[in-house]
């Protein structure tokens, strides 16, 4: 909680980081609106801007004839052809790659079903862009549905893409040692991506809900990231919710994951063996709405113990935004009810009277902007480092 | 988490601040410490020393005889006897209040089995300290086992208290006018006392557990606290652990507070009817150790489902530290194997190997110092302000 007194020269690289981020975030932006944002000056904000446009970071142009009085402000705007990273999200069935542009703008993507090769694949996807040699390439990032050491990017537990101790960050840095790689949990930036650019902007105590085989959290508690002291925070689906439940193939029984993951509720609908996956849980939410008895208490059966789960977490993080991703945002849009239900029954007034529950905003590409996001975090925090 | 640019007036501020609050935290420190502690020049901490000292907030003193050749550093001390703030905690059976000095020194105390008319009594307390025309107070923190808006110290729920919906802070605030108030929960600022100047200094991942009645979590993420969108967070009294339990007064079934409270281990250790309070579980736990069957099974009930509830805690926030404050520090000391074993079988390997298990190390001063620390914020932001 302490904060350490900044330099001068901390003091401008702030300043720019400031600057550089809130283009990277809200898109053109006038120096007049940058100025009253950001409280600095208009001579200040004339400084850091022409340091940005020096290093290649972001142009100025003329803005549109506004056809008011006096000179018109200057637009700024990130250099988003030239400046940008890679991303990555491997999921259950799927890798996605992409090039995204400072700014949060999708350049180029490829996407493919999960081979044996992660790691040679997404190497080769990411070589097989085609880029400028003048481009700066800014890092790699990567969300994963596992358990990710933050230090170097470890997986220590995937188990639905069948890892284990896996240091993919490592073996990425090898195949690309040019690029800064950082790994995370696909929930935590899923979470940071609705926060930065989707439904959770502005909102400081957000809890995302990432569902595929499991569920997964990730958690904005006070404006900052709940990630734990070894970057595992957020297993939420190993939350125990059900003591006499199943067991769970963590070796607990009745963890949140065993009572709403996909196995369950395709198990209650009595779907064919074998199937999996989201075009199977949206077929028993399709079959629920055309009326089958059978669908329907499936899906009110994993809408209840999603409620539960979420009255915990609304009880202990009193967030004012939940999200539902992942498969979670079909089954909880079926389910709704028996979520809000439990959420009324078991949350505390004052912990849950101003939560909203929503869908994300970003879509399918949330990951990927997430992912993007912490691979401009070291030049947003240092843009000229 | 978006930093916003700062002035040179608030790099000065945020300077002081810093300055102030080592000082504050760490105690009689070198000039030359800070300059390297705070990453600043000599003559920038010459300068900043010199305004706090005129401000009346620190001395300076020339340090005993290091028998060093060259002019030793002078020392920098708060002035804890004339720079103060009020503290009190409002417990189930007591209500104690202080006055302490910048530093954390306790420099007077009161404390009362709590009276119907807290807020009458607190005041009388507070009014009671003698004080010197020329100090100067800070503000009154008043720490509570209750649910406290952040906003204005309105205590929604406090049922081993009494209070539901009951506007303490502006109460205070009526009978206070020269003083500013802040309140929180007891579990809230033990965290804070603890990271401050306890078990916890330097950890970043943080849970404080406050039993009493029922049990409270004063949480830290990252080095921020966690308190929620309204101030409501850390309700992990009410995470349902078992759905199959007892009813709990909020309404819900199986709470962790009906599982682990007070009562509950003094039934099943089948107690007098009527005790309550720490000595009643001294009394239960001295009859296990002395081997009472009864007794013994009751604090292995009682121990197995903290452990429970610590791992489900461990997997959602992977601290570093979790510690047993309040009643629940006698009652973990008791079954500390019950609890590890839970949280050992139930937490996922990546979130809690490395997670140590603690005892407060500021005893009954947790929550008045904690309290302290609230109200000492606003002067520690702004020492000139």
């Amino acid at each position: 909680m302490r904060s350490p007194a900044p330099s001068q020269e901390e003091i401008r690289r702030q300043n720019l980081g400031a600057l550089l981020r809130f283009v990277h975030e809200r898109g053109r932006i006038s120096r007049a609106e940058l100025t009253t944002e950001l409280g600095l000056n208009r001579s200040t904000i004339g400084a850091l801007t022409a340091e940005l446009a020096e290093a290649g970071l972001v142009t100025e142009e003329a803005p549109r004839e506004t056809g008011r009085a006096g000179r018109p402000s200057l637009t700024v705007r990130a250099c988003s052809d030239s400046i940008f990273v890679y991303a990555a999200s491997i999921e259950v069935d799927l890798v996605r790659v992409a090039r995204v542009g400072l700014g949060g703008v999708i350049l180029d993507r490829v996407s493919f079903p999960r081979p044996v090769d992660v790691v040679g694949a997404l190497t080769s996807a990411v070589q097989s862009f085609t880029v400028d040699s003048a481009d700066r390439r800014i890092g790699l990032g990567v969300a994963i549905v596992g358990v990710v050491r933050r230090e170097d990017g470890m997986v220590r537990l995937g188990p639905h893409i069948g890892m284990r101790d896996e240091p993919l960050g490592d073996q990425l840095q090898e195949r690309l040692p040019q690029l800064q790689i950082s790994v995370a949990n696909v929930a935590d930036v899923c979470a940071l991506s609705e926060h930065t650019r989707g439904v959770a902007i502005g909102c400081d105590n957000v809890i995302y809900l990432y569902g595929d085989v499991g569920v997964g959290a990730g958690i904005i508690a006070g404006g900052h990231r709940v990630t734990g002291h070894g970057g595992y925070g957020g297993e939420v689906g190993h939350m125990v919710v059900n003591p006499s439940g199943t067991r769970c193939e963590c070796g607990s029984r009745g963890c949140w994951d065993t009572e709403i993951g996909e196995q369950t509720l395709l198990r209650l609908a009595e779907s064919k063996p074998d199937t999996s996956g989201q075009e199977a849980i949206l077929a028993v939410i399709d079959r629920a709405a055309r009326g089958d008895h059978v669908a329907q208490a499936a899906v009110r059966h994993v809408g209840d113990w999603l409620g539960f789960g979420v009255a915990n977490l609304v009880n202990i993080f009193n967030p004012e935004l939940v999200i539902f991703g992942g498969t979670l945002r079909d089954v909880y849009l079926a389910s709704a009810a028996q979520v809000r239900s439990r959420l009324n029954s078991m949350g505390l007034p004052a912990t849950r009277e101003h939560v909203r529950l929503r869908t994300p905003t970003l879509g399918d590409d949330a990951a990927l902007l997430g992912a993007a996001e912490l691979a401009f975090e070291p030049l947003l925090r240092d843009p000229l480092g």
